[in-house]
């Protein structure tokens, strides 16, 4: 790999266990989908193949996101705020079928962001678009 | 506190910091302004109060935006993740004067996420609204 290709990855300040927390952002709507983390290797997958590819802090591995359910993110933009510590993705969010709302949740809505803080209770806002059962075999 | 009002922070998983990551995004526009980190006492300060109050991981306090620089955030809504463990908070962004753009960024900028990837390069593509000299006195 030459410099260049280098020089923007290490631009970035890494966290202590090597991540740096990415948010995702539906381009069309501004809708935020949803938030996971990125190593080195992610972020370099990520912008080689045009799609999201996050660290799995849970599985300790790299998760191309919609690998299991088809629901993958193609990104259109980078961003990256002022301490150089937090990325923004502006992604289409694949849905269950082309041309279907995007889902990117694992709960099958759209967003992950569906719990509204309702004085003292979170409460569940967003519809399911798709049974997980059709998509996670 | 009575048990409704502690309930629903503790549905929140705090990370092994005993911390939250917290998305602010302008409930207008959509755009994402900043990505920062909430403890216990500055969610329920943010709460109570109705603007945002962050944990400062660089000061070790709390860290009420727009203290310093007058440009608050006023909430509207709080949001929570499938995973209980990230806040998305839907913000009016207060800007240098009434009636002008928000700024969100420490350098005058609206949004923190300002440097957008192009090729191999990070390249700063939103204007600086206020010189950050004119609020950091």
């Amino acid at each position: 790999m030459n410099t260049a290709a280098i020089q923007w990855l290490d631009t970035i300040r890494w966290d202590r266990d090597g991540l740096v927390p990415v948010i995702a952002q539906e381009a069309g709507t501004g809708d935020v989908l949803m938030f996971a983390w990125m190593n080195r290797e992610a972020l370099q997958a990520t912008a080689e193949r045009g799609q999201a590819v996050y660290w799995s802090r849970s599985r300790h591995k790299l998760w191309h996101k919609g690998e299991q359910s088809g629901h993958f993110q193609q990104v259109h933009e980078m961003r990256m705020d002022c301490d150089n510590d937090v990325l923004l993705l502006k992604v289409t969010q694949a849905g269950h079928a082309p041309g279907e709302p995007g889902i990117a949740c694992h709960t099958g809505r759209h967003s992950c962001f569906y719990q509204r803080l309702e004085g003292h209770q979170w409460v569940a806002v967003e519809p399911v678009l798709v049974d997980p059962e059709r998509f996670y075999k």
